[in-house]
């Protein structure tokens, strides 16, 4: 497929470039933010006190926002960081981390959602239904049954905030408003680990960093994690669990090329 | 022994039910407190914000409260959180890390104890002691030849406080007030890795957030940690060390089932 | 050569004195500085509250201060923690992580060395030109073709500052203002893992515990770090990467002994 070209393409770049990843993110999941950006080839740097952001995110080529553990000066520090990206066209990947979970969060992602122009959107399907201001149901949203909801779901609240919208799940969903992807790599084992969706973000940052066809970035950052899902899994030896699964996805994202990519990516546009 | 057979039923418990485990904890083993609640079969969520951990801990089966790398501002949430999680019936974890060290750690238990009721107490020896109120001896005090007295400590700190009380060691000692149980499994090893003593606390709170009989929780979170870790060492190859044991520890937490609690546990009580 | 045989003697009485290591550090790599400060021997504390500070480095046997995440607050518990080291005679060792790069960690280190007496500084060219008051070329500046230039910007930061000044790169260069020292270990693979070098200052740290020949122990971090590096690096099977780097260089801390130092180490004077 065309498109798994292109992501295939850009990888080398990622490598080339070495782009900068500025992150304002959780504390749980930062050092595995750090090292997955590295991995993929990118060059990351963390940074969120509000005396600082302004000049971390003017030299950087992304900015991730993500609210996995937020406090209400982070979220002074995300838009100001955000504003100065939109100010200068710098991609903003937004992972809106438990949204709906507390009034805390839900606000944040909506001050931030007014204040900046986000560039990526990605979250679990109850995340982005609760941005998309529908109603949740809390168990089994994931389920691939719903992939016909998931698409619609993406392609209306891509068209509504005119960015990417990712869906991660069993299969992801992407959108630009226009047309809908569908990613059916990675293991359920990567819902085991902390931060693997945290990290996705990271992996889609990194492939904004080298492109500005944004689409394409997204579905890279999603099959790259996904395919790294399924080697890590199918590499684990008896009596080797979560520990060796985390370790043997970090070596797959490092290990990962365009052949791989083109022989292990399943993407289906609809 | 039947307490075994016990906690070896509350395993499966804690994999279909994934009790949500709400820590406000330290930010250098907060990710491996996540990824150690979720081998074990449960799901962790971290929050701080005083603007949350009400609505956090309110959706939560157990809270834990470890005061690792302590700030004025999280005394305040962790009492804050820990007052709901009273009101709610929600157990409640407390790890007095360093406690005694300097007067803010001090204090900051002092203060959790006198406003939040607390479900189980883990620590080290010293730390039960400072608790208990006891002097301390700075070296050597988690010494076998201590084991009689650590009985006594624990078992009178569980009186006073009303609560489950877990003093981990060589030999880990456990009381409720009223039985003292000893637990024989574990490794030296676990020493030398940051953070096994949060991650204890982190499978307690799993265990409790699936059953009400917390001393069986506590048992079955220091067992399950002290199995895993003689695991870990002894699947250890020539020239592997703390970086292999860790990883060998999150997989035999995975890997952890009823059978290899039967078979491995060692506890008696007195 | 002499002052390698001077740190294979160290090593071992770290692992005897077990010499605690007071953090105040960033929020990415901190849980790495603990494990490998346990993995050399050393015993971390990780404490920032300005209420705390003094207490805990008054125990310590030295202090680490790290920038990689800073904050304003951060700054004041540096100095303050700095000061009353200074006061006590423990070594002070420096990260200036990313400094030049915003105006509050260039200004916080300029606070930080007008207020504090630094035992070691360790960073990259870039940061160390800049604490130098020199101009710095973007990329290229740790190539080995600088060697000269590095030998000469570090002897000199050393004369002016009175300390060891410790530069790391393709090759790393020390000097305490009279010699300077190559270490000629390493591999690039450290580079590719975030936190390696805020992991030699923890080394260098722990060697600082328990010696007062303060040259002798930053070579000892350093040539540690660049021996454990090369043989994860070495270790490495097929399909494996930097996660699997990152647990090997652990397990190669851990396993560290004189005999290695000794036949591994390859430092040159001038």
């Amino acid at each position: 497929m065309e498109i798994l070209q292109e992501v295939a393409r850009l990888l080398p770049k990622i490598r080339g470039v070495e782009p900068l990843i500025h992150h304002i993110t959780n504390f749980v999941t930062i050092n595995d933010c750090a090292n997955i950006t590295l991995a993929i080839g990118g060059s990351p740097i963390m940074a969120y006190d509000e005396t600082e952001v302004e000049e971390v995110v003017s030299m950087s080529s992304s900015l991730v926002l993500n609210i996995g553990t937020l406090s209400l000066d982070m979220v002074r520090t995300m838009i100001l960081a955000g504003k100065k990206a939109n100010e200068l066209n710098i991609p903003v990947i937004l992972d809106p981390v438990g949204v709906g979970a507390t009034r805390l969060r839900s606000k944040a992602i909506e001050d931030i959602l007014s204040n900046v122009k986000i560039t990526v959107i990605k979250g679990n399907m109850s995340e982005i239904k609760i941005v998309s201001g529908l109603e949740v149901e809390i168990r089994g949203v994931d389920s691939i049954a719903d992939n016909k909801e998931s698409g619609k779901t993406a392609k209306e609240l891509a068209s509504k905030l005119g960015c990417i919208v990712a869906i991660t799940g069993k299969q992801d969903v992407l959108s630009d408003g226009n047309k809908v992807f569908y990613v059916n790599n990675g293991h359920e084992m990567l819902s085991k680990v902390t931060g693997t969706g945290c990290m996705t973000s990271s992996l889609i940052a990194s492939y904004c960093g080298v492109t500005s066809d944004y689409l394409t970035a997204a579905l890279g950052g999603v099959v790259s994690m996904g395919i790294a899902g399924e080697i890590a899994f199918n590499s684990l030896k008896d009596n080797e669990g979560l520990g060796s699964f985390k370790v043997n996805l970090f070596d797959n994202i490092y290990n990962l090329n365009p052949d791989i990519i083109m022989k292990a990516g399943e993407i289906s546009v609809q």
